[in-house]
C-alpha cells in the first residue's frame, strides 16, 4: 500500500458479503455508446460539451450525452461514429474509447419489465474545432454546446462519464499536441495559453514559462505574420509544424 | 489532417456501404471481463503475463487471458476481481480498466446456436509483484506466468488485448511510479534500470542519464545499506519514498 489507489482483494470481495455471484446466472446486456464531445470556444475561452435533450423515457427532457444502442452487426466504434454523424457535421474527427460503465442498476430500464437485461455504456471521447462543427437539430428537441462549468444534472450516470472525459482531456492536453486540433490553423502564443487555461483552469502555469517551454520544443513555426488585438503590441502568428513534431510522436512529452 | 490518426467521418461511415445499421434491431450481448495481469521476474529480467489453458470450447486447450462472463447483479469490476482471486493470491492488487473489445464476430460462439447474441470483452490491467503472487491451479488444466516474448497464439482476440495491455504498461512506466509496485521494497538503481529495460526494451535510455534523472526527482531514498552483486563495487539500496512523491501525484511527470 504505497499511498495510491490500491484495493485489497479481500476488501473487493467483501463488498457484497451476502452475494455469491458465482451462483448467479449470466447477465444479459444491451450495449450503448455515449460520446463525450468537447470543443473550445476560443473567442470566449469556454470549454463546451455537446448535449442533447432526451425525448423519451427514462429521463424524458433531461440533457444527456449523445448516445445510441449498438445494433446487430455493428461494431462499437461504428455506433459511436453513427451517432456523431447524426448530431454534428465536421470535416475531420477523431474518436477514442474512454471507459466502460457497466454496474448493475445504472439504467432505470433495468428495473421495469426488462427481464433483468442490463445496460452497459461504452463511452467515447472526441474533440472538435468549434468554428467547423455544425450542429444538426434533426429529430431532437434540443441540442447544445453546453459550457462544462454550467452542465446541469444529466440523464443516467452521464455526469460521471463527463467527469471522466474531462479528466482525459486534461491529460491529453498535458501529454499530447491535441491543442492544435482545436485552435485555428494560425494562432498566437497567447491564444494557445488561453486554450490551456480554459481547459486546465487558472494558474496551471506561468505564461512566460509556458511560452519558453513551447517554443523550445521546436514544432511551433512562426509564420512571420503579426496581428494586433486590443491595446497590446502586435503578436506573432504561429502554426503547428506536424513534420517537426513527427520525431516526438509516441514519445513521453510534457507540454506544461 | 495533421499527421496523426484522424479518421474522416465519411470514411468511417462508408466502411460498410451496403449495411444500414439503423435498420437493424438492437444487438444482445453477454459481457466478459478478461484480465491482462503482468509481472516482472526481476532476477531473470523477463516480463510475464498470466495465462490459463482453456478447458472448454471454443478454443479448447488454447492459452488465454483469465476471464469470466459477468453474472446477474455483478459489476464489471467485481467480475474482474473475482476471476483474479480465483487464479492468484496476492496481498495487494490494483486493477484498472484497459479497453472494451466488442466488434461483431470476435467470438465464435456468436455463430453457433446463439440466436445472434454477441460477446463483448471489457479488459482489465494489473501488475503484481512476482515474488508475492502465488498461482492457484484449482480447476484449471494449465496456468502459467508466460514470458510476453514467447506468448503463442491465444484464444479469441486475446493476443490483441495483450498487445493493448503491453502498450498501457509501457506508458505507465514512463509517466507513473508504477515500477515501485513491482520491485522489492529495497532495490539498487541498477535493478530499477533493468526493470525499465525489461519492459521498454533495450536502449530506451542511457543508464547514467536515467540514474541522474531519477535521483533528481527526489523520491528515491538511500537506505544507507550497500549490497554486493557479482564483481562490481557495492551498490546502494534505495526505497521509494511515497511521502516525497505525494506532491507529484497526478502531475505531469516523465520518468525517462
Amino acid at each position: 500500500m504505497r499511498g495510491r489507489n490500491h484495493k485489497k482483494i479481500s476488501t473487493a470481495l467483501n463488498q457484497q458479503p451476502c452475494f455469491d455471484s458465482a451462483q448467479q446466472p449470466l447477465a444479459d446486456f444491451k450495449v450503448g455508446v455515449d460520446n463525450v464531445i468537447f470543443s473550445v470556444d476560443t473567442t470566449q475561452n469556454r470549454l463546451l460539451v455537446l448535449l442533447v435533450m432526451r425525448q423519451q423515457e427514462p429521463f424524458l427532457n433531461y440533457w444527456s450525452l449523445p448516445g445510441t444502442l449498438v445494433r446487430q452487426g455493428e461494431s462499437l466504434e461504428d455506433a459511436a461514429y453513427r451517432i456523431m454523424a447524426e448530431k454534428i457535421r465536421v470535416n475531420n474527427l477523431y474518436l477514442e474509447q474512454l471507459y466502460t460503465f457497466g454496474g448493475p442498476n445504472r439504467d432505470p430500464r433495468e428495473e421495469v419489465s426488462s427481464y433483468g437485461v442490463r445496460y452497459l455504456s461504452v463511452s467515447y471521447f472526441a474533440l472538435v474545432r468549434f468554428e467547423e462543427a455544425e450542429l444538426i437539430a434533426d429529430k431532437v428537441t434540443g441540442i447544445a454546446w453546453y459550457p462544462v462549468k454550467q452542465v446541469p444534472q444529466l440523464a443516467f450516470d452521464h455526469n460521471e462519464i463527463l467527469t471522466y472525459g474531462h479528466r482525459r482531456l486534461r491529460n491529453k492536453l498535458e501529454y499530447s499536441p491535441v491543442a492544435f486540433e482545436v485552435l485555428p490553423e494560425t494562432f498566437t502564443l497567447n491564444d494557445l495559453y488561453q486554450l490551456y487555461t480554459t481547459v486546465l483552469g487558472e494558474n496551471f502555469a506561468d505564461y512566460s514559462n509556458f511560452r519558453a517551454r513551447l517554443l523550445k520544443l521546436g514544432f511551433l513555426c512562426d509564420t512571420g505574420i503579426k496581428v494586433s488585438r486590443g491595446a497590446g503590441r502586435p503578436a506573432s502568428l504561429y502554426k503547428f509544424d506536424a513534420q517537426a513534431f513527427a520525431p516526438f510522436k509516441d514519445k513521453p512529452l510534457v507540454f506544461i
